[in-house]
């Protein structure tokens, strides 16, 4: 299924939900109830089930919530999408300027007498609850444990995701799932937990070395594993979505009903290590004094790719990189005025189909030309669908899921000729890119060490961006995954294995976008000559091949070391891509990698 | 007083006093006793009585500490002590590696059947014990508040420093103390506690605009003072060291005879702030719940500095930088072989007393040639008094006090013709230190966000420094100020105002030192064209003016903007220094700062 443009929101279809959602409120003796873009995993993209921001309000944004209360329905979404949510919401419902307004002192301003605020314990973490208690403190707003009163007015709501589950085959994870089961319990046992609850689908796909089909974009599947400090697993997933899994789970390994799962917490004997942040509320309220409150301990062996991991991750890339060359190729083939964004669109998304291996887009591509490139998430639909003009950039922002690795890529492209000015901001954030694709650096630091390496050349011209550099990605998994991030708010140390983005940009409202964007690899660093003997340093090995648009390059700005990177970069790019192109696309990469 | 390079550490005097002490610990009835290097001000230099550490054991570094148990005396000193101590502390002490091995698990093991150890409360903050009872738990070893059994047994122990007291002339200061007690007393209120206990004496004085005399290099007088919420402060003094400041400190500043400390904070009404990390414990004890923990107020208002004392410091640096170009052109004149390091600080000294500005120096200073660079906090004895040979660096690091500034300055020079490689260091030094020279970034970030654009040269080469880039430093106070460092510890945003050092370095052990070191003070930038409109940011304005050696330039490593940065600058060196040197000096200059 190629992607949608279609305009999904319905605005007329809000206001009689809103009154059946607070005829169901009133019954229950509640003055409010929270309804998130949640499901009881806390993940990026969500099964049609757990749309229940967009079937109540109409808003189809990726982060959001609405606060229901009686006589005031709060839309709250961030910077991204305070345009979008006015064309997607009835005036029944009120936009709020989130974070900048929080959830705490809007419901204590709403409810100045006070009141009861129901919210469903599965669909938020057990820190999120303990935040919003702590806002509301001494203020006479309460929160109470509900029922999902969105699930029980909206009649048509489609069931839980049934996805099928498949093997992860050895070749591409690496590590046999025991193995994985063993090293995790040995962490336990050394922090003296007995169990691990584990809530996040790419977690217990990463350990089970499984992967599904609940949702779009990322072949998790929904479920829950308490992992043991024996390294025996209980998983909590329908039998039926684990048909072709067949012995692969082993006797180790315990399936169970998804009915099951809170009997079992309450068994459990203690400390039951849970991460704050992501477990569903109603979970550790279960564990209570059993819970020990720690980071998922699968999260940092998964980020720390192995090295079937990395070399499958590379293989993808290639095979990735051929169909955005043949887009490339395609695109500057294109009369100028002959585009429009949903074409580019659908002409990648065919061009990356051609290769078998692809098993789905791994988010919804963004194209957008000219000033639809300075929105940051754009996603293009029928309605804003823009033509590509002369002068225009087009940022170009997609990726794939291969069984052997996950793909991200962002390039900018020339249409005709853009103004001195893009083509200025497009070279500093090649500056920043290629700064840090070189970088060596001391192990032991963390994204916020590094990250400002890559902005430095923005910097000095008074510029910057408002993302963040990078975010890690995972090997047939999520596109985004933690822990690691090339980002201020990242304490992480990042090691060898850990897969990120690098991924300047730079954005003028209303004018145009730019941003360009390789997946990276951290490595243990070869020594060099002159190098302090006893200092252990990381550098980065690029996954990403597909060229940089020149055209956009101010040469004269570049140092004699940059321009180096780039013309070795695109050597690798002609050697590694040209064999797999087309004759056609292999002519137009040979012009476009001359070096400069 | 010029500063001494005599061998202080007289190792056979340590086993009587040993004695004496051990004497005096089971006369209480204790397993063991602590010995700090500290006053109850916490400060980096201490006055002759609280050289405890120093009297006992014989080791003189700035940093260490004893602790003394019936059969075993260790003395933990961190990496840069570990040659010193062996040759200044007899062998019934025992050398420890701090903080590789911790205090606490260090008396566990010596005391593996528990015991009672004790400790002068004035001389350790509350955030110190605290977390040495942490380490301590269960282990049968307990900490117990005692007399200073040193002082017991310290029969010629020197009184108290009674150092005068000046007033801070207001052209200097910029603000009234007045001003500055209602502001802070404001922040008080806000955070609704009723008074701030200040113990470091830097807050006091820049609080009260006075500077004292009682502790070598830093003009700091010691004391206590509680600023209550009104902006009253009750300051506890020795009246005598009074004398000059006359009716400066006004009616709502009441002088208090120490002695009267202990009883005052027993009446204080909370909450109290006190900062756990530098509140003697026995403060904090005595406040109990009363205690508010949090930042001394004084801290970022005053590492913030005014037009005044930034114009001051402007100044102070124009004439210490004179003095510096002066040493530089004489050290230049002299045959090779001919110079030995002491000579070469006395006559740096000499130099900056030629200004009848100086107050004394701001440290002692480094003077260490070849092998010796490379320790970091080399200070130079009689016994490790080297001669300046061809083919080494000498690293220079000083500084001066005046009534309108503090400095800071490190230069490494050319011995004749140093090694390739030592260049080659030299210059990648240098160009950490033009990255973070010409930085330019967004408001908000710490130094941890920063600190790695000082570094990445060295990086790319496979190298590193251990020391952070830079401190700050106080205005006519400590040359070592906090909050504000350019580390990777350091997480307080950088403000306007705030004076810091810039000082990479590179060190090859037994071989050469390598740092370079300008003061620059953080301002608002102003905007650049096409630079973002919306976006607040901030630059360096550069306070130290001194040539950097050319002849350890590698030029084709420069690019065009860093060549352009060290011509522009140097041009600055010439036009602000030039009119104050002598004329040989100046002839010289002129051949130093010629454009590369």
């Amino acid at each position: 299924m190629f992607q949608s443009f279609e305009v999904t929101a319905r605005p007329e279809q809000g206001p009689p939900r809103l009154k059946a959602l607070r005829e169901a409120m009133q019954a229950e003796g509640l003055d409010g109830f929270l309804v998130p873009r949640a499901d009881a995993h806390q993940g990026e993209y969500v099964a049609p089930r757990d749309e229940r921001l967009a079937w109540l309000t109409g808003f189809t944004g990726s982060a959001g919530f609405c606060a229901v209360l009686s006589q005031v329905a709060g839309v709250f979404i961030d910077g991204r999408y305070r345009t979008q949510v006015k064309a997607q919401v009835a005036d029944v419902y009120t936009p709020v300027a989130w974070p900048e307004t929080g959830l705490g002192p809007w419901l204590i301003e709403q409810l100045p007498d006070g009141g009861t605020v129901g919210f469903d314990p599965w669909l938020y973490s057990a820190g999120q609850i303990q935040a919003l208690q702590k806002a509301l403190e001494g203020s006479g707003v309460v929160l109470r444990v509900s029922d999902n009163l969105v699930d029980r007015v909206w009649s048509d709501q489609p069931d839980p995701p049934m996805g099928a589950v498949k093997v992860h085959p050895l070749e591409f994870a690496g590590e046999p799932h025991a193995a994985k089961r063993a090293r995790l319990a040995e962490t336990l046992k050394q922090e003296g937990q007995r169990s691990a609850l584990i809530t996040l689908p790419d977690s217990l796909c990463w350990l089970l070395n499984i992967r599904g089909s609940d949702i779009p974009r990322n072949p998790v599947a929904h479920g829950f594993a308490i992992l043991h400090d024996i390294g025996t697993v209980d998983l909590f997933m329908d039998a039926a979505k684990l048909i072709d899994v067949g012995d692969h789970l082993g006797p180790d390994v315990t399936v169970h009903d998804p009915d099951a799962l809170g009997g079992t917490v309450d068994q459990l004997a203690g400390p039951v290590r849970v991460d704050r942040d992501t477990v569903p509320y109603v979970l550790a309220e279960r564990l209570g004094d059993r819970a020990a409150f720690g980071s998922d301990p699968c999260a940092v062996p998964k980020a720390c790719k192995n090295p079937a991991e990395i070399a499958g991750a590379a293989a993808a890339h290639l095979r990735d990189g051929a169909a955005v060359v043949e887009l490339l190729a395609w695109l500057d083939a294109q009369p100028i005025g002959s585009l429009k964004e949903t074409q580019v669109v659908t002409r990648l998304e065919q061009l990356r189909r051609f290769d078998n291996a692809l098993q789905g887009i791994s988010f919804e591509t963004i194209a957008g030309t000219g000033p639809n490139g300075a929105i940051m998430h754009y996603r293009v639909t029928e309605e804003t669908d823009s033509t590509l003009e002369d002068g225009q950039l087009i940022v170009l922002d997609s990726g794939g899921q291969y069984l052997d690795g996950t793909t991200d890529i962002t390039r900018t492209i020339a249409i005709g000729t853009p103004p001195q000015e893009a083509c200025a901001a497009f070279t500093r954030v090649l500056q920043g890119m290629i700064a840090m694709s070189r970088l060596r650096w001391p192990q032991g630091l963390a994204g916020r060490d590094i990250e400002a390496i890559g902005r430095m050349p923005l910097w000095l011209a008074g510029q910057d961006f408002d993302h963040g550099l990078g975010h890690g990605v995972g090997a047939y998994l999520s596109v985004h995954e933690g822990p690691q991030r090339l980002s201020r708010a990242s304490h992480v140390p990042i090691k060898p294995g850990m897969i990120l983005s690098n991924e300047p940009g730079y954005y003028r409202e209303g004018a145009f976008g730019i941003r360009i964007e390789n997946l990276i690899v951290a490595q243990e660093a070869p020594p060099l000559p002159g190098g302090d003997d006893h200092r252990k340093m990381l550098n980065w090995r690029t996954l990403t091949f597909a060229p940089i648009d020149q055209r956009l390059i101010v040469t004269d700005m570049l140092t004699p070391a940059e321009r180096d990177w780039l013309n070795s970069y695109h050597a690798e790019v002609a050697e590694k891509i040209g064999p797999r192109l087309s004759s056609g696309a292999k002519t137009w990469l040979d012009a476009a990698v001359a070096p400069i």
